[in-house]
């Protein structure tokens, strides 16, 4: 099918959805999880078959690891569908709302945006994950992913058509957009059938969507995140939160990227916080400052420091100050989550108020910008973009709003 | 000065304003009135001067109309600019928090975009109204205007800075952009120094930066605005609200374009409604069904359903029912502001939920769609985007938000 007729049969799909109830849409999910367990074998097979030809092509284990499905890996894209279904419906929600003095009432109400787009890579739970989330939030979805996964993502897919039939729904609301990268370039060209673009996956992805497309986007994140260990900071938080944000899942985008130490906690905080990382497997990069502390720290070349490691390295850093240290930042930010330990109010108050990220971090882990922890139920992806969405995307983020104005036959004067 | 030496000194600029106090920006927003109204002389001079130039190329009276200053206009951008300084300041707000079950606390925060590029035509009140209300939000604003205009906004922009500078704020917070069509480019590519771009203008000039520009863009709106006059609607109120639509401004986004008739009320409603608006000086082009009520009518043409005239003129058709009300819209709307005059509540439910628009209207006039008419105090444009902003757009609406991240040394287990 062209991506033309596709995309329209999604935009006659979002015309339904948009008037789904709740409970339609949850019966849809209930019944997409229900479809996806009945089709293990298929999928499964499917995944096998993928999984063999990235093999042979030489792909790495991590990547392989990503593209690879297990019973349990399917379980928990069921389960992510039936919890989507406990989740409130943000369409028909209404944000604000008045009267004017002349009578006439005005809501602005939460729709949905119409028709999504989204661009991912060798992941085929996402499939699964973002079609469900755009369901919920009343909206049809064009899903192009990785041509590495296409057989595991199309045997899911026709599970996941099943489901939305199964509930009354059309089953063009979840497409799968297959076909060469030309095909991405019609979807970056769409506009008018497709309402917003959302990329998934590494810098470059992000980078070619949000420079070709003339679809609206949201960006979602690169993470080259800091730690600033204040002067005043109580040392033990510190090498906890260092040790949690760089260590516990190195491979996110809200995991620490770069350390930086105020000169005067340097001695004392440094010679236990590289034998701990040390300890726990972590190579660091570092200045010649930090080097002073141990033999084990490799040198840091200068665009280190704008490396999105995704792995068990941490460059790091002395500074003299808070300003050098929200200098660095200004620097080499990309503007996802940055953190200060700090016992002092002034200078959490002067950290807060002047790095520029979606998240700013007092004396917690970076680990939390997350929309599960922020207990948002969802996440579509972190947004590192200013318009719309900044931050863990969830339901409401996947919505747009109307105004709805109304009289008993008002005119202006 | 080059775009790029503007762009940084702007971000530069911009960190200053997004931590300044409501009192510092609204006094120089009250300063920047005060310089207005002492440089009127140079400003009408230089408009002047604008304005011969224009009228030896031969621009049409109506945009010598608008882009001519007289001490009233002027009069009236200086009480812009205190108006906004009496208007809540939009950062700091707290849109909502909460603290998670591990006592993390979490407030999503209305922070500024950065540095704000507006492009528009000409019209020199938006050089003081939209540095204005960039300066309000917390923004820096790059402002490129039309050529036509330089020499006005140039003078304008001189006392802008002064009352900005008399505030004790960085005068680069507003700026103005000069060169020629290549600046414009280097505005649309300067992803990482310009936040946001907004193009303020006619069809062509948006479709333009839309298409265009790398930089997040808000797209600002043409109206091809609909009214529905159903089988059931008390023809007076229809009759009112068509004529107010229409003729008490024709050349805004929110003046109506295209009349339909359910087939019911044609026969009683359009002889009325043809004589009325021939009355006021209304051409009206229409299918063949409204043509047998009144030989004033032009035939209309196919096209002319997706014209926005900005003019005494009006597009007309009969339409068999509320669904053939509804497909048309969908074909033909800009996604502006939609009215449906009706006594049924099943259709104006129905109408409601399914016209895809910014504004959807029962019952009154589409004029009100308008940051002052709903109240906002003041107006950047009406968003026809369905991302981050749809319809009017007011102060909240020039802001992004930060996630501040408070905790004792909490780590994600």
């Amino acid at each position: 099918m062209t991506f033309d007729r596709r995309a329209r049969a999604a935009k006659g799909a979002a015309r339904t959805l948009a008037t789904a109830s709740r409970a339609t849409k949850d019966a849809a999910l209930h019944a997409m999880a229900v479809r996806l367990l009945d089709a293990q074998e298929a999928i499964l097979a499917a995944n096998a078959a993928d999984v063999a030809a990235a093999e042979a092509s030489g792909t790495t284990r991590a990547l392989i690891d990503r593209l690879r499905l297990t019973p349990e890996r399917l379980g928990a894209m069921a389960d992510g569908l039936r919890q989507l279904a406990g989740l409130p419906d943000p369409v028909g929600d209404v944000v604000r709302g008045w009267t004017n003095p002349n009578g006439v009432s005005v809501r602005q109400v939460r729709v949905p945006f119409g028709v999504v787009g989204i661009i991912y890579e060798a992941r085929p739970n996402v499939t699964a994950d973002a079609a469900g989330i755009a369901l919920k939030s009343g909206n049809a979805a064009l899903l192009r992913g990785s041509s590495s996964t296409l057989a595991s993502n199309r045997a899911i897919m026709v599970a996941l058509r099943e489901g939305v039939a199964d509930a009354g729904l059309p089953e063009d609301a979840v497409q799968l957009v297959e076909g060469d990268r030309s095909v991405t370039a019609e979807m970056m060209a769409a506009r008018g059938l497709v309402d917003v673009l959302i990329p998934r996956g590494g810098a470059g992805l992000i980078n070619a969507v949000v420079e070709g497309s003339k679809v609206p986007v949201i960006e979602t994140g690169t993470g080259n995140c800091h730690l600033f260990v204040d002067a005043s900071a109580d040392q033990d938080m510190a090498l906890d939160i260092l040790l949690n944000a760089k260590v516990q899942r190195p491979s996110v985008c809200n995991a620490l990227e770069t350390l930086l130490v105020h000169a005067d906690a340097a001695p004392t905080f440094l010679p236990r916080a590289l034998a701990a990382l040390a300890d726990a497997g972590v190579t660091v990069h570092g200045t010649d400052a930090v080097r002073s502390y141990s033999d084990a720290v490799l040198p840091a070349r200068e665009d280190e420091f704008d490396e999105e490691y995704l792995s068990l390295d941490l460059a790091a850093a002395v500074v003299d100050d808070l300003d050098a240290a929200i200098e660095h930042i200004r620097e080499h930010t990309t503007g996802h989550s940055e953190t200060i330990v700090t016992s002092d109010l002034v200078a959490a108050d002067r950290f807060v108020a002047e790095v520029d990220a979606a998240a700013v971090l007092v004396n917690a882990s970076s680990r939390f910008v997350d929309g599960g922890e922020f207990g948002f139920g969802a996440e579509i992806g972190i947004s590192t973009q200013k318009l719309h969405a900044r931050g863990p995307m969830a339901l409401p983020e996947m919505t747009s709003t109307k105004y709805v104005v109304t009289g008993r036959g008002q005119t202006r004067a």
